[in-house]
Parts: C-alpha cells; structure tokens; sequence
C-alpha cells in the first residue's frame, strides 16, 4: 500500500487537505500492521508473531530463491534487529554507530540517511557488543534508539529530527540497544546496563513532542514501579525483597521486544537479572527482576507481574519477547495467552489478561538448573546448580545467555506451532564479591560457556504450544541467534551465526533453501510485497554476546561474560560486516 | 588446478620427495597465469591485460547471472583490488586495516585470517582514503602490502607468517596501497606519498628471505635511479631537471600497477606526480616523475623512460597500469607494444623493446590541456590551461584524478579492442607556496572538481588500439573507478561507485545484467572455474579519491584534494562497507 500515494487521492476527493492530515492511515498502527505487504511494527504487529500472510514464496518455489539486491549498512558490528517497510520506502538502522537509512524501493537509491551524535563512553559500557534491534515507525515519523540512550524523532519523508529525548546515562552504565514500540502515541523505550548496577526501567515518551509521559521502574517502592490499587500481586515487593539499598542497584533492565493487546489495553515486556549476578550479595526474591509485566501504555500502571526467575543465581534475564496468541490448551476453553521462551531453559504460557500460569516446560532437553515450575509458579531449583560466591558451579545448563536470549521466535498460525531459534550451551559459574563503582562492571560472577550435552550450540526447534513439546529441531553448529520468521506459504526463514540463510519447512524443519551470506545473521528476517512481488529481508552482520569474541577482538575464555569460550572457532566461518539482504524468487 | 594435489601425485610417482618441492608448478608464474581457471597474479597475467579465456558465462546467458555467494571484508573504506583464485582457495585482502582472508571455494570457510599490526601514522597520511589493492601469491606464499608499507610473506596454506619488510615510514608521509608483483622470486613492491615529499622509488624484495635486492628511485643521480649504460635517455636527468635539491622531495611515487614481458625480461611501471604541485615550485622537466619506465626484474636497472608529462602542473601521475599487447599499427608489422592509458587524458602506445611512441590521442573527447602529442613524444600544452602559483585556472580537463586513474583497463583480446574505465571531471586549480615539513602535506595547490561536459562523471569505453578511436561509450552518473575484466564469453564486467554490477556485451557495450551490490565498487572484478563452474568476483566498498567524501565524512567542496565536490551526491546512492561478491549462472 502506498501511503503517500492514497493521501493525495484522499485530497483530491475532497478537494480539502485539512479533511485528512498526512499520512493518516499510520496512526493506526493497529489496522496498518495487518496489511501484509508492509512491515510496520519491529515485530509485524502487536503481537509480535513475525508470521506473515504473505504466500508467493512456498514450500515448492522456495528453492528458486535468488538474492535481489544489497546494501552495506556501513558499520561492523551486530545486527539485531531488522528492515521496517511502510509504502515504497524500507527503513533500517545499523549497529553503532547506529545510521538510519530510507531506502526507495523502486530503485534502491538512499531518500535519506541520518547519524546520530552519540556519548561515545556508551561503547565503553555496553556489556554485549554495540548492538541494535531496529527502529519503529508510526504517524510520518521514525524513531530511533541510540546506544547512548537518546530517543530521536525523525520526519519519515526527509530525515528531518523532529525532536530527541534523553533515555540513558552512559556515565552510569547505562545503554539503549531495544527497538521502541509505539502505542497510543507513545513511544515505550527500554534501557540496558543490568551489568553496572542500573536500575532498569520502561519509559514512555509523548510521540508528538518526545516529552515523558510515565517512567515505570522495574524495583524500589510501588510509586516507582506504578504499582497502584489495581496490581495484582505484592505491595512493595519491589524493596522488600531486597537487603537494604540493594534494590537501588537492582538491574530488571527491559532491552527486549514489548508486545500490546488493543482489546485488553495492555503492554508486556519483561525485566532482566537483578543486580549484582553474585546471588550471594542479595538475599530475597529480587523482585521485580526477571518478571513478565502486563502494563496500561497510556499510564504505566501494572496490572499484574510474573517473576519467572526469583533470586536469579545464574543471568537468566527475562527479557524475551511475549508473543500473544489465542491458545487452546483444552478443547471448548480458548485461552488469550502470551508465551514467552524464557532464558532460563522454560516456555512460560499464560494467561494474558491476568497472569495466570497455563503451562511451563522447557524447551531444551538439557536443561537442569531446575527439574520443573512448580506449582507455585516458582522453579523447583536444583541444589547442585545453585551459585554462590566463592563456589565455582560447573556444568549448569543453559549457560547465562539462556537457551533462548533475545533473538526472537515466531508464531506460526498455520501450524499452530512456535518456531524459535534457541541456544544450546551450559556454564561453570563462579560468584564473587563485587563493590559498586558508577560506570564500572557491577558482575561478581566468572563464567565459562561450552557447548551443551551433543557438541551442538543452537538449534532451531518447532514447539507445540498445547503438548508443551519439541516437534521438531533443527541443529546448528553455533547458537541460533537470528529470529525467525515464517509465513503463509509454510515457509520459514532463519539465518545462522556461521553465515547461511535458510529457508526451511515450517511443518518439518526440512531445508529449502540456504545461501551464504556476508556476514554471520544476528538479524530477524521480515517480508514485504513490492511491485507484486514478495521480498524477505534481513541485516546480516555478526555480534552480539554470542559473538563477542569475534566482534571485539577478544580471545580470552571467560572474556565477554564468559560467552567468548563457547565460540572461540567463529572466526574460521564468518566475518565482520553488516549488510542489507534482500531475496525474491 | 588442485597445487597441493599435483605435488602429492609428483612424490608418489616419483617415490622421493626432494624431487619436486613443495608447490613446485608455481615457481613458474607465467605458466600458472596461463591457466584460466585460477587467478593467480593481481592482474590475471603479467601483461596485465584481465581478459580470461573463460566463456561459459557469454552474451547469450548472462542476463541469468545470480549471487552464488559472499562474505563481508569487516573493512569499511575503499577496496580497490581483486581476488586470487590458487588451487581450491580464494585468497583477498581488505582495505585497512588490511585483512588477509584464504577461502575455501568448496564449503567458503576461512582457512586463516592475517590481521597485520600497523603504524597508526599510516591512516593519517594516507591521502586518498585507505585503500589496498590486493595481495600477491608465487610458490606457496601469500604477500601482503600493509598501508604502513610492512611487506608481508605468509604461508598460502597456514596463514603463518615467513618474513617482513618495512617498505615505507608513515611518519615521513610513506605509505604503500599497490599490489606486489612477483617476478623471478622477486616481490616488486611501490610505495605512496607523492602529497608529502615522498622521493618514489620501486623496490624489490628476495621472495624466500624478504631481503632487499634492489632500489630504483625515481629521481635523483643516476646511481639512485638504476640508470646505467644501457639505458636509453638522458644521463642524470633525475637532478638536473631539477633546481637544486627539489629532486630530494620529488614525487614520482610507484603506486600503480606493474607488467612483465618474460621474452625481454623487462618490467613496466608508471611514476607519479613531482614533488609539490604546484609547477612554480620545481621550474624544469622534473624527471623521472610521470614517467613510464622499462627495467630488468632481477637487477632494477632501466632500459628505457618515457615521460608522459614533463613539468607536471595539474597532478596527472603517470602510475596506470600498462597493457602489453601485440599491436599490428600498419599491416605486416606486428610490434610487442605497451598501451596505458595516461592520467593527462591520452592513450599511449608504445614499442615495449624500445620506448618508442606509436600512438598517442586522447581518450575522452573533454581533454584540454594539451592539444596533442608531438612528434617529439611531449604534450603540446595549451597555455590557457597552464597553471601557477597564485591564479585560479578554471575548467581544466580532465581534472587532476585523470581521464583515467589507477582503476585497470582489460585488452579484450577476441575484439582487440582496450575496455576502459574512465573519469569525465574537470577543475579550477590554484598553485600556491608550500613549504616542506616531514610528514605534512606538500600539495601546493587548491582543487575544485566537476563534472565535465554533458554531465555524466564516467564512462566505460571501447578503444580501438588501431584507429585510436573510441568504439562505444557507457556513460555512468560517476567516475567509472572499477576496473573491467573481458572474457573469451564476449561479456566485460565492471562495477560502479553507485552500488551496481554489470556485465555488458564487449562488441557493443550493451547491458547484458546488473546487479545491485552492498556498495560502490572501485574494486576489480576477476573470474574463475570451480567445480565446472565460472564464478565473476568482485570486491565492492566504495571509498578512494573519487569517493572520498563519503570515505572519510568530508564536505567542504576543495577537501580531499578538490574530489569532495564531484561525488557530494554519492551518499544518496551508496554506502560504506566491503564485501566479496561471487556471481554464477
């Protein structure tokens, strides 16, 4: 749909400009997330599914796959988000330095492009290479998150800033590598920086003006969390659960993807690990870290939280994205549900309009920190797995960056089936005792990461959400750090570390089709119709914790919060670089 | 041609392993280069004429051309060499900081990866971004020319390193970005800098130990210069041509591209600008600066020089590479003769034994400078386009980057004809009074670059050697800065700084295919067979002189030597960032 195209016509009937403002369509990013042949949303739509209607590439004609243009993004580090296409214009944003590119569809020339000066002591402290997941788009307007933290509104037609909001000090550890979602006009913004004794919180600014609207942070006193008469759960949770001031250096940072549900007027994200990841330093259940949160997006408020990982012994942040689907775990009772692949090794399905737990397994047959979610809705923790300062933990499984971390998962509808890319590693985890310093690494923990039980480090698994099982898994020789999307035609798309992009069979898992791009994929692959013709896309370009070894030159094991071990042969299949590709038929 | 598998098939018959040794067959370059389906010197062969016997890919199919494969350089600036294509690996080097990668052609592993640590100083004094040109490769060894000028060996099957060399000192403005050639277990290696005083000189290293057999500077007593006895020219013109000591900051820098004809043993090469450029500054014919000299590999003395541009006032280095081809001039007189293209805007074909002009005409219909060659082989300048200390000549043509710069011209054998590359800018230039500090700039002139006339920047043409005419003409919106590669396919191959790839017919010039790539190319594209399949390559990364606004973040119309105006446009088509592209059928 060509937005720009459709106003003039709408002008042109009513010979009145005023009758309809530009680009009005947008506003509702509700309506204009269904259209398939755009990608509007970081994630497709609210419910961040990442399953597209669209059917012209199939499970037949998928092999015939060719690339249909390029673009570099100009910088070399990892690229975790992707390409938003509204009309004839396909936006993306690198890595840092983070430029932002509008790229005419018709003839790939650059409409415009904008860098962002940035607070370079962001690089300094971003914990897990300079990464970024992606803008977002809504009204005439791209958003942009920098890793330093500033929010900058850009005219969508020229570049233009309309304006910039300050999200993070990086001074303070503090970073923004999230791609904003924007709801009701407001632009929700995490933050990063759960390693440097940040305390994490969600912020919303006016789209309009890019002034605060509400901050909701993710512990401390219920005023701070926006935590009022409604919330069901705990009051004060958010201190009580702590040792003394701990909670001000609590972590709960929200770097993940954020999800929305129009007919309930809720928004969902979840917080990371708390604090110090030395467990022995913070007695108590740490809330609200590594929590699901359901939030009103026009006030903040919270109406209910699910703590997935109480007192964190092992960086099992809960940030991954909820995906929202209608579930039908017994026959006659559909459920609207959220599922959410946890870093801690489990898929946590519940229900979205009041928290409840419907089903929580793992999704790794490795998995042994804990034997099971109890009833309770809390792990059952295995002793042996349980890390404490001075001990050195050996073979937990998953290790830190979870079976799953951030690389997100898609919602297949036509199966039925959540098709997730996941990590297969385990750890040796070695707590200690670390003093707060602002600025400074704020970790106590030194870890070791090492291939899990089979030699493999990810895979790509279809999970049935009812049977709460693997259908079917698909190995990968690193860990499977690229989202997935998948599609009308039965056809789902993945890129690896190691520097394919597949096309594989969404009800199988057998390959279609796989081609070797530039640069390791990090990146979620999306999809468009342009000219009557379907396009899949992705940013290639290696990083991310995954991958830090590679991306920032480091060589030693435990180096990277341990993950540079686990990857160390990376450099013998891949190579730096981000770069925009593009596959039709 | 498996090398490794040779050997071992030469000891089994053999029953001895001394025989042979290790990668015996590539000893002999000459032979080696006579194989289409490896790539094994900088420009194909030593006559450097990139036209490959290759004809799977023709006129016929080429339209069906697709990306079978790539990978990213993890270099941003301009990459304007080639592959080497030896046995089963893919050996290129990026621009700074200059990685080295050996490939796997099966599976597209890195089979090692060289990183060279380097003088920073280079990235200051580099003048015209950072750009490499390619590695070289002889008997089991891989050189790489570093932009700190260390000369390189490694081992082509471990990466390991053997020997190195220092070549150039950053910190006097020396920096080396030519490919070497290796002739006679000889690396020929040239060196940059002719914007800070830099004496040029070529030099050639022993292949087994990285020891220095010989200098030839090009300037100064003859006893620097190599000139002997039997050289045919001028005695001690190399000061004399000078007044005073200018020759000791004389320029002449060797950073082109360099020919072998095994039947003379003679070795071809052109040197670059004198000294500062501004002409009032150095009174006299300024040799050997802009001069084509014929030496003998194993000895470094001269046999002939022929100065293109005596008195150079406008920067138009005599560096391109030269094309040694069998010319028949007149009917019944085939001579070995030498075709370069000239900066200053004319084509020169020489007798190769002698140095005796055969032709000289201009390549683009814009020159203006001079109005012709002489009988007696020197430009007859026009004085309106003369320059000097203190006046602003306006609309010179070409502009100082030349109708044609170090970006290799191919010999299409099948139509005799030279497809070319060339630059349409013109220029206002202003000479003014430098004064010399090591290290520092010694320009000496103010350059504005344009347009020439029509419009376009470049074109890509056929010339026809014979005639000194040109044949066809693909105009591009900028400098055509990518070399050609002809085929025995009747396809040429070229890139351009605005992000495409081209195939075209090489009788017509008529577009066959083109293919959108991440970046602009200036890099060279190459071909190979592997499996039964012919693969085109090409580096593409845009940067270079003609790019160098966008490689370096420069907007001031005269920055960047007065090449920032020309291409101010660029960034709305390209953008920064290396990458192998590997096409098929």
């Amino acid at each position: 749909m060509k937005v720009k195209r459709l106003w003039l016509w709408a002008v042109a009937i009513c010979g009145c400009a005023f009758v309809l403002p530009s680009f009005a369509r947008t506003d509702d990013l509700s309506s204009l997330s269904q259209d398939s042949n755009q990608w509007v949303l970081p994630s497709l739509n609210y419910a961040n599914t990442r399953y597209s209607k669209l059917d012209q590439i199939n499970t037949d004609n998928a092999k015939d796959l060719k690339v249909a243009w390029t673009m570099s993004t100009g910088a070399l580090r990892g690229h975790e988000g992707q390409p938003l296409v509204v009309g004839d214009t396909l936006y993306f944003q690198s890595a840092y330095p983070n430029h932002v590119f509008a790229v005419d569809l018709d003839d790939y020339h650059t409409k415009w492009q904008y860098t962002p000066r940035q607070d370079e002591f962001a690089v300094a402290v971003a914990c897990c290479d300079l990464v970024n997941r992606g803008v977002g788009y809504a009204s005439g307007k791209i958003i942009e998150d920098a890793l330093d933290g500033t929010i900058i509104a850009l005219d969508a037609a020229t570049g233009r800033v309309l304006w910039k909001a300050k999200n993070a000090d990086p001074k303070l550890g503090q970073t923004v590598t999230s791609a904003p979602l924007i709801v009701h006009n407001k632009v929700i913004v995490g933050i990063s920086g759960g390693e440097f004794g940040v305390r994490g919180s969600l912020t919303a600014y006016d789209l309009n003006t890019g002034k605060r609207v509400w901050r909701a942070y993710s512990m401390g006193p219920d005023s701070d969390v926006l935590i009022g008469p409604n919330f069901k759960g705990p009051r004060n949770a958010g201190i009580n659960t702590w040792q003394g001031d701990e909670w001000k250096l609590g972590g709960g940072t929200t770097w993940g993807w954020y999800s929305y549900d129009p007919n309930l007027n809720l928004l969902y994200y979840g917080t990371g690990n708390p604090g110090t990841w030395n467990p022995s330093q913070r007695p108590g259940d740490n809330k609200w870290s590594m929590t699901i949160f359901a939030r009103n997006p026009d006030t903040g408020q919270a109406v209910w939280g699910y703590q997935m990982t109480p007192h964190d012994a092992w960086d099992y942040d809960g940030v991954n994205e909820m995906i929202l689907a209608n579930l039908t775990m017994s026959p006659g009772d559909p459920t609207p549900a959220l599922v959410h692949f946890d870093r801690n090794g489990f898929a946590y399905e519940l229900d979205r309009r009041t928290g409840k737990l419907l089903l929580a397994k793992p999704y790794d047959p490795s998995v042994n920190w804990a034997t099971g979610i109890g009833s309770d809705g809390r792990p059952v923790v295995n002793p042996k797995y349980m890390t404490k300062a001075g001990v050195n933990v050996k073979n937990i499984c998953p290790a830190a960056m979870g079976n799953k971390d951030e690389q997100p998962a898609s919602y297949d509808e036509q199966t039925g089936m959540f098709i997730v890319p996941t990590n297969h590693n385990c750890m040796d985890y070695q707590a200690f005792t670390v003093k707060y310093k602002a600025g400074f690494p704020y970790v106590g923990a030194t870890l070791l990461m090492y291939a899990g039980p089979g030699g493999y480090r990810g895979a790509v698994i279809a999970w049935d959400p009812i049977k709460g099982q693997i259908v079917w898994s698909d190995h990968e020789r690193f860990p499977a750090w690229s989202g997935v999307l998948s599609t009308a035609g039965g056809v789902a798309f993945y890129g690896t570390m190691d520097g394919w992009f597949k096309a594989v069979d969404a009800k199988t898992g057998a390959l279609l089709y796989k081609f070797h791009v530039p640069s390791g994929v990090i990146g979620n692959p999306m999809t468009f119709m342009h000219g009557g013709k379907q396009y899949v896309a992705v940013l290639t370009g290696v990083g991310g914790w995954a991958a830090i070894g590679l991306a920032a030159g480091l060589n030693e094991p435990t180096a990277g919060l341990g993950a540079v071990n686990a990857a160390q042969d990376l450099k013998n299949y891949t190579n730096l670089g981000g770069t925009l590709m593009v596959f039709s038929l």
